[in-house]
């Protein structure tokens, strides 16, 4: 069953989430596996076999190396690879892979990125392997502010030619919203996939940029509107959301200023939201795909790890000449 | 078992609690209950039979009159008293008492009132009969701000000496605090009932003030110096606390301006926090019991609707000679 030209096998282990994809010398994708099996609900000693599992399935041989990356290497991870601190030069992530021990195949964990000041501490995990992605395929115009939405949302400042992450802030954006939707008295105003509400939207982000001071008072109001004028789920979804999404943006001005444009990462409703957000603000955005992202980050450490394994040299950027 | 000195039955009935108090023609409390039955888990029909055996059980003859604030008189509760529309005068309030129908008792429901405007839309039901006994107890002294922290917390400014409320909001922090304890990544890093970590949310407290666009990337921040800096669960829970309470205020100072001092309804453990965060820039308090106001205000409604059944006039205050 082995495929003889599979190089390598590129994994991306969240911790909800398990995506693999084989690919030969020149990065092409020859199969892909995807599963629930997520770090959160795995047990240390239960990683090797999850992971040999897709392999056999893939077609990878045991010569086949592994490159992973995401909360796989976090200390509940299978092993701990620990953080590089800010500055982070991209190439420090790879240089800095972690051999996991123990098995017979090689296997690499890539590292997350920390900053361990007191005033704004952070850390992420699989976001620098989609950032390394990004120099790869976007070089030096990935230069600046880049915006990365999601459960944590992820504002992160590259230089250097897009080779170095110089500082980054992570926000409690999807997840307030989970929270709130789900646990506080939003709820009942918020049933169901209601469709985007685009003015009440837009409303929102304007008011959250506008004047952040009231955001806790701008909540309450998603349900006194619904009450008094009898606003429904729709609205209050785009409420919400544009008041949450307003709130992010209006710190990430705060934190890192404001650029003419910034590179958005996310392709689905959530990155559209976030583009719609941002031009409302006079921000234009370049936007790439999140996935396509880590697999051209894991690809880019896999070449530089294992020279051998590939057909072709690392592939040659402005900024990594 | 009837009591003959029992001259009016006081009720608070509100979504998750009721209480009663058996009051004399003077005003002096001569029994009184509390309950989980509250308006959120009870039907319709089931009202009157629940306060009927709590009457009975404080000695209170059919004879006896019963005015209710809270809950029980939204679209939800027993029978809906429609809200008073600001600026809205607090002996309105009392007028428009809603006179319960279907009972051979007489029972009255407070309304409570409502800011229809489409810009700042919002509602109060309970609040209003706090701020009508603190006009009775405290005079022309609660006019300006007035802070009533809670699930949702209410900012109210009362003029024309402390008679009228002119304008309020509400904020989403109780139930922001719980949803997030509850329902984020911050639950892990909040176990328990941890104590106050004064410094931790002192330091929050003026950050939100001071920055309040940053709020969702400082409590991404709590998880954060968790994993870095080993920061405690008093750590986290007082940063969060902190987080919320500097935002709310940092909400009221835009939407009301910043007075020298305000009243403060609440006389516990959250209460005590406003105070300290309120003190932190430079605004001192006046600090009043919710329960014994609502009881004023009960007592107040009272003497105004049923004269005969108290042996005093209106108590005469500064405000309502």
């Amino acid at each position: 069953m082995a495929n003889p030209a599979i190089a390598a096998v590129l994994v991306d282990w969240g911790t909800s989430r398990l995506r693999l994809w084989a690919v030969d010398g020149a990065g092409t994708v020859l199969g892909e596996a995807r599963s629930g099996e997520g770090m959160g609900a795995t047990e240390p000693r239960a990683f090797e076999g999850i992971l040999e599992h897709h392999l056999a399935e893939l077609g990878a041989g045991p010569k086949v190396p592994v490159m992973m990356c995401g909360m796989v290497g976090s200390r509940q991870g299978w092993q701990e690879a620990p953080y590089v601190e800010v500055p982070a030069r991209l190439e420090t992530i790879i240089e800095r892979a972690l051999p996991v021990s123990g098995t017979p195949r090689e296997v690499r964990i890539l590292p997350g990125i920390a900053d361990r000041s007191v005033e704004t501490p952070d850390v992420m995990r699989s976001e620098e392997t989609q950032l390394l992605g990004l120099g790869r395929m976007a070089g030096n115009g990935a230069e600046g502010l880049v915006c990365m939405p999601g459960t944590h949302a992820k504002w992160v400042l590259m230089d250097e030619g897009a080779t170095q992450v110089s500082g980054f802030a992570t926000a409690l954006t999807g997840d307030l919203f989970a929270a709130l939707s789900r646990g506080s008295v939003l709820r009942h105003s918020l049933s169901g996939d209601a469709g985007l509400d685009g003015a009440s939207f837009d409303k929102a982000v304007r008011a959250a940029i506008d004047e952040p001071a009231r955001m806790l008072m701008r909540l309450f109001a998603i349900r006194s509107r619904a009450l008094l004028h009898g606003a429904d789920a729709a609205h209050a979804s785009a409420s919400l959301s544009g008041t949450i999404i307003g709130q992010d943006i209006a710190g990430a001005l705060a934190r890192f200023g404001k650029p003419e444009r910034l590179t958005l990462v996310g392709g689905g409703t959530l990155g559209a939201l976030y583009a719609r957000a941002l031009d409302l603000v006079g921000i234009a955005t370049d936007v790439f795909d999140g996935e396509e992202l880590a697999r051209a980050g894991l690809f880019a450490a896999a070449v530089r790890v294992w020279p051998d394994m590939f057909a072709t040299a690392p592939p040659a950027t402005a900024a990594n000449p």
